[in-house]
């Protein structure tokens, strides 16, 4: 008996994961210089750490909260959509999940059905495109024009749409190019959406970081868009705490029972310990997170400036957010196997970045490069690469 | 525009979870008596507690572990599942998992694929009906014989296998009716599995507990079951850690990578400071399991002497292990609607339970009590319900 035989189709048809698989290669290089991963090598903040540590102290931890999460975390949140996101939420519309991920698949499981279409942009976030596969939707993907800055092509996504068609998933800033989704593009998204009673359902986990003229937009605080949006959050990218695994969803209220019946066998509830990490964070001083922003925005001006040394080799758009980039390889006319070209790089040259074809079919000939690291590891990874690449 | 006409047909059809919304309403309800969560009152063991706060001061716990676990947790459990379980398990068999649910939710989905059929027991916990559904896969659901101690139903079993079965999905000792599955039974099941190419996906939360000649076993041991078998467990019922959120499965190496593919979409991974908690937990000394144990037989026994004293309301099978009994209300000739039951218990006699109904079509005019309680709980609600039902 072969165990191939007993897998569903759902999984059969999705790869490895090619982050987790460098993740894993990298392991057996040794000293290697790491831009492959999107978390922050930062320690969370230390008022965090003992926002957690006093919870446990106390005796706060150990029994589940609520399923939707603890009320005093989700009245903060309600606060903090106001008051950031512009998105008038009451505490109730509010589920606390297991991290961005686990609010995204309850949100995916809640809209559609095995053969629903969605719409998602080309280069996407992976697990974006798997979670749509596990729930057995079909991935629609718009390729984001390269030559104008990723920008979203709003004719192509308007054309995609079919009587299957229930939804629209994305994250801005994106994951892995940096680009924002300006309110302008949002707002375009949202009349194609209300056009098609399509729900729009967004990652936004890179909220807090965004640079130079660009702005945070929330397409959940259009008010027409209310029932028509599901919005995810996370506190992992915004305090350096991705461990921790807390993040949220907003939903108009009708919509949060239904996201429940798949929160609940996904989770039962988040982590309370990290429930509790992520109410010290909203109550405490935002300092913090300005310093990550500042920090970042230094280490992506870095890496542009030692990307620009080596332009016989990649050719890139300045990412306006998140802590990502997703240059292009130009060397052999713009066909690299990123996959081959990643996996050498990592054990010749000793520097793990990410394959630009995990993140769909336009991220083939591209890497994606994380600058959430410290000024030291760019000038490590980048020397490597010169040495190797040039 | 109707929000209802957005949500998918798999959550249409799951109706609210009867537990949590007893949950929900019994917090109306000024000092309720509570035996309605399957969750321990208890803290968590303070040497538990130490090794989540030195692993959040160590600055351990920011960033993501592995996907699969942290390595030194994957080993301790392989010791412990050969030493308790014995199943022979190397560390990469091992998936770190969002408490038991998430491994649960990440076995069915890389298991089966809408329209397969999965058999359960009924009445058996609520959460996996759920899961199924979720998956787009259809329970069938074998009676258990509640007049000879909810006993498998083997003969049922064997008829009730159809060309698309592909799984058999079950908790032992059980939730709600506290019956341990004896090695004879599941060597039957596993003989069922073995002859249709079936997967077996076990819920083992409540191994520790079992009490007088009861003795837990695991499918998973049996040799020939290896590529059959996925058995799930949890931390947070062995050391009253429910609300850490941790958890982990065991299948075999090459089902590993395929799991995955759905764990990570749900999770990324554990929480990591939950991990370092399971991992004191795992190093430590397993006194506190014992007294849990022994304090959870006092309260069974104290439970069934309580029930002796209203047998006109209730007849029961005395639970061989869990912390849950699952009594059958015999007035109105055993057709009780559950539901009604115990929303007028909780407002009037202001008891908080869970309804039969909530488990399966054989669990209606049943209750679910928790004995995870003190024993004053126990009296007090009983005291109550006397006064209220006698």
């Amino acid at each position: 008996m072969s165990s191939d035989w007993r897998v569903s189709d759902r999984v059969g048809k999705i790869g490895k994961s090619a982050i987790h698989e460098m993740t894993r290669l990298s392991k057996q290089v040794e000293d290697v210089a790491f831009l492959s991963w999107a978390k922050p090598t930062s320690d969370t903040p230390e008022h965090i750490k003992q926002g957690a540590i006093e919870a446990i102290e106390k005796g706060l931890t150990a029994g589940y909260s609520p399923t939707g999460g603890l009320p005093a975390l989700q009245q903060e949140i309600a606060k903090k959509l106001k008051e950031f996101n512009s998105i008038e939420a009451s505490p109730s519309e509010i589920i606390i999940t297991v991290g961005a991920i686990e609010g995204l698949s309850a949100a995916i499981m809640a809209t559609i059905d095995p053969g629903d279409e969605v719409i998602l942009p080309t280069p996407t976030y992976s697990t974006h495109i798997r979670q749509v596969v596990i729930a057995g939707g079909k991935p629609i993907l718009i390729p984001l024009i390269e030559e104008d800055g990723f920008r979203w092509d709003i004719e192509a996504t308007r054309k995609a749409v079919t009587p299957r068609t229930k939804a629209i998933l994305y994250c801005s800033p994106s994951n892995p190019t940096g680009t924002v989704f300006d309110e302008r593009t949002q707002r375009a998204l949202a009349k194609i959406a209300l056009e098609n009673n399509l729900m729009v359902i967004t990652d936004e986990a890179y909220e807090f970081f965004v640079f130079d003229e660009n702005k945070h937009f929330s397409i959940g605080s259009i008010p027409e868009m209310k029932k028509n949006t599901i919005s995810c959050f996370t506190f992992t990218k915004t305090y350096a705490m991705t461990g921790y695994r807390v993040g949220y969803l907003h939903a108009e209220e009708s919509l949060v029972p239904q996201i429940m019946k798949a929160h609940i066998p996904f989770a039962i509830c988040a982590p309370v310990v990290s429930q509790y990490a992520a109410l010290a964070a909203l109550r405490g001083g935002q300092d913090c997170v300005d310093d990550f922003r500042e920090h970042y925005l230094t280490t992506r001006n870095l890496m542009c400036e030692r990307l620009d040394r080596m332009s016989s080799v990649f050719e890139y758009i300045k990412p306006g957010g998140s802590y990502l980039m997703f240059p292009k390889i130009v060397i052999e006319g713009g066909k690299t196997d990123s996959s081959t070209f990643c996996k050498k790089l990592l054990m010749e040259g000793r520097v793990s970045t990410t394959p630009g074809v995990a993140f769909g079919p336009t991220g083939e000939s591209h890497l994606r490069l994380s600058f959430c690291v410290s000024e030291d590891e760019i000038h490590k990874a980048f020397d490597r690469m010169e040495a190797y690449l040039l």
